[in-house]
């Protein structure tokens, strides 16, 4: 770092630090030049570069100001999606999403994808690299059909985190979570079966309930608390709920980790109208606070929580190693496991449980939570610099992705279209609701390093969003910036 | 080789090709020791084991004769199911087959696994290793959802040899051709459907019909020519059957490989009943004759054949890597296979691309098809030698499996758990169909190098078989080994 970035930084966190206050003077290039013992250039250097970060603004002939602090934008308020059965759409969208990766240039900020760059990853590719030197020709032949036992071993020691006490033998390794929520939810249910999710409700389990002719009840779901109890109790009320799919630790897309207390009410409640849990926990050990937060299934005493997971967001997932623990499930999981994949790849799974005996798993993991936790404070700053009023944005607990609502109008499929031209993609909300609700939602991912690029797209992302806003009147009419306009904007959300 | 090894190889080939014939007196010790130079005792040792291969019998006083030789056992005649849709059951002996493999003590002749020790497979570990150290980041990101481009453009290439012009853009990659022939039912197919299938059928796809909630009607099915298309034609006439499910080339388990016009005909008989052909070639490239056989996806006009395969018999199948050529149906595959795995692991989609770009896989192939070509005439003549007379065996023109049919009385299920007492598992028939027929049938493996071991397993199923024939009175009253009396019986059959 130059002297003049140094200086740069130190002012700029005094200014998020509150010592220089929003809209305040300050201090001339000469004081600072004398305070700080650099010369007169290196202090204009950088304010220059205070100036190009939108940190400060010149005044002709008055000096540096601190541009104005926007407050940070409201969290969404609890959802409120329509309370009955309703058959999965959407397919299309999500091919779109899915396809998006396909192209090297775009910026995909749509995607789930985790960083797979961190330096704490290489030891896998010495692993990789010393398989294929043993020459364990077991690798070469069928696994059997409940997955690699040493891997077994090490994913069970793991759920001792969550405040699982599992057996190996309790668990079933799948390609992947989404094997693994295909074969839970061929488990528990029928085709025309009713299942009861989150809303919003990543896409994937979206497709995969709609696949197997399953319709679903989409929950009014809270941003901080998760899914309503309330509205799911009366939806069990109503209607012949087979089972319920949450993903209660760092939910995706909304970001909350919901508390113990939800946790085991929402199991007493499955336990009541007797119903199978299916919780995705993928994102549960990317949680930003230590401990990692409880799982579900460690309260559950009579197994009907299926504890679904995988390594593709703390690993990698091109891997496509994942897991199950199915609980009173487990024959019929296996039985389904059979039907769809018959066995996982042999190498990957060896790779995996080899890279956690050897202790590197812990070590890759603090890491990432705290590259993303990083990123986030990043992201979330430059969203709250760029981006209009008139927003609500998640504060997740974990994880990478955050979730942003526009008013209720406001057209995000148009808007991944127009962003598109620029390579950017972004995931838009209808992809997370069954019925294509959140159409005015949008969701981001910040796994990868935060740089210009981002920097860049997330200007031009809000550029986008604030001409829209401008052509179809949706910017609030109030004092922009303060959270009161905001919030009055967030009520009329659907 | 010992010179008295030497010696009993160059008799036993002398009797198999009819110098010595059957019934007839071998020359005296004394005579072969003059003709041969070697010494008396070396032509005792030669005759003992000899004797003990039960190819000579020895007769007090009289010499050595060569042991009456058992006619070739005649091919099972066509098969005659039930001809109405069933519902599929097995599941439970199907999971006791794949659990079998967990026993590593287990010589496992029930198996459906390759011979993974070929010196022709070491360039893949090598591949392996490189891509360890080759670090390539996007291994270890999501696949798109097709699979890994190279890998579809060498399916396209490969397929070539079939008779098929597939383009990349064809090819869909998926976990195993479990997983292809998962995906192309369920795109074919609605939960209470009818499919018609060969009968007997591989377990599997016969689970994952099951597994969606198929119905199937087993067609009459001969060991030489395949499905019987004019039972197959009453069948269309009779029910809605949406698709049919066929291995024509080497089939499992019977080894045929369906005449071309007979292909053509099936094709034509779908095209008037607008069916689609879900034509699984797992076995295709293993047929021993070359060039390898055509499939039916090669005549197809209209994208009514899906074809599924995998490298799971030629190359390895922990690789789980599979693709599946889906016409027509091409957007329900991908639906269906984002429902069901999302997508495949990378890395050994890669290390296949690789081991098949450089030019290993055809110099492995033909290895491969030699070794189990010669496999099959060795076990075949000891099973001839072997196993009691009233049997019908088939004879595979590829792949590594055999298909033996006993008296209808007899119970194969019961022959298994006796063999379990020898550590020996074969594949019981009744996993072939629906409803349960073909108990009285066995399916074994013979992939592995022929060696004193699976020898002396052979003769403990032999001799199983026989004691349960003779406890039920099952073994044919006429002159044992004449083909007339063993024909008999398979007339009568079910
Ligand atoms: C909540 C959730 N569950 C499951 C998955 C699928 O995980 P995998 O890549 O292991 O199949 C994802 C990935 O996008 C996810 O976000
Ligand atoms: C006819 C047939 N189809 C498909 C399969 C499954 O192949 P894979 O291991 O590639 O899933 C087998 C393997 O037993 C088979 O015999």
């Amino acid at each position: 770092m130059t002297r003049y970035q140094r200086l740069a930084t130190l002012l700029a966190q005094r200014i998020e630090q509150g010592l220089y206050q929003s809209g305040e003077r300050l201090p001339s290039v000469r004081a600072l030049s004398e305070e700080h013992c650099v010369s007169i250039s290196t202090v204009q250097q950088a304010y220059h570069l205070l100036e190009e970060k939108q940190l400060i603004t010149p005044q002709p002939r008055s000096g540096y100001f601190v541009t104005p602090r926007k407050a940070a934008p409201p969290m969404p308020a609890i959802t409120r999606p329509a309370q009955r059965p309703v058959e999965i759409t959407q397919w299309e969208s999500v091919l779109e999403l899915i396809n998006g990766r396909l192209d090297r240039d775009n910026l995909q900020l749509g995607s789930g994808t985790p960083d797979v760059s961190s330096p704490t990853l290489k030891p896998l590719w010495k692993i990789i690299s010393r398989i294929g030197q043993k020459q364990d020709l077991a690798l070469l032949n069928y696994d059997n059909i409940y997955g690699y036992p040493p891997l077994r071993e090490q994913v069970a020691r793991l759920a001792i985190d969550s405040g699982c006490r599992l057996s190996a033998d309790e668990v079933v390794i799948t390609t992947g979570c989404h094997e693994a929520l295909s074969v839970a939810i061929r488990a528990v249910c029928q085709p025309g079966d009713i299942v009861a999710v989150e809303s919003p409700t990543f896409h994937g389990t979206m497709q995969i309930l709609r696949g197997f002719g399953i319709r679903v009840i989409e929950i009014p779901t809270d941003s901080v608390t998760g899914i309503s109890l309330e509205a799911l109790e009366l939806a069990f009320e109503q209607w012949p709920i087979k089972g319920i799919v949450v993903v209660p630790n760092c939910n995706n897309p909304l970001g909350f980790v919901m508390p113990d207390a939800r946790k085991r009410a929402l199991l007493t409640l499955a336990e009541r109208f007797d119903a199978a849990i299916i919780e995705d926990d993928v994102y549960g050990e990317l949680a930003y606070d230590y401990p990692r937060p409880i799982t579900i299934k460690s309260l559950d005493v009579d197994g009907r929580v299926l504890l679904c997971s995988s390594f593709s967001k703390t690993l990698a997932p091109g891997l496509r190693v994942g897991w199950v623990a199915p609980g009173r499930y487990f024959d019929r999981v296996i039985h389904m496991k059979y039907i769809v994949t018959g066995s996982s790849a042999m190498q990957t799974q060896a790779a995996v449980a080899e890279f956690i005996r050897q202790g590197y798993y812990q070590p890759h993991l603090r890491r990432m939570r705290q590259q993303y936790q990083r990123n986030y404070d990043n992201f979330s700053c430059h969203v709250r610099h760029y981006f209009p009023c008139g927003i609500c944005v998640t504060r997740p607990c974990g994880g990478f992705l955050i979730w942003i609502e526009l008013p209720e109008a406001f057209d995000t499929v148009r808007l991944n279209r127009e962003l598109h031209a620029s390579n950017i993609q972004v995931a838009v909300g209808s992809l997370f609701s069954a019925s294509g609700k959140y159409r005015n939602c949008l969701r981001l991912s910040y796994a990868m390093p935060f740089n210009p690029r981002t920097e860049q797209a997330l200007a031009t992302i809000a550029a986008a969003i604030e001409s829209a806003m401008e052509r179809c009147s949706l910017l609030p009419a109030a004092e922009p910036g303060t959270a009161q306009a905001v919030e009055s904007r967030a009520g009329a959300k659907g």
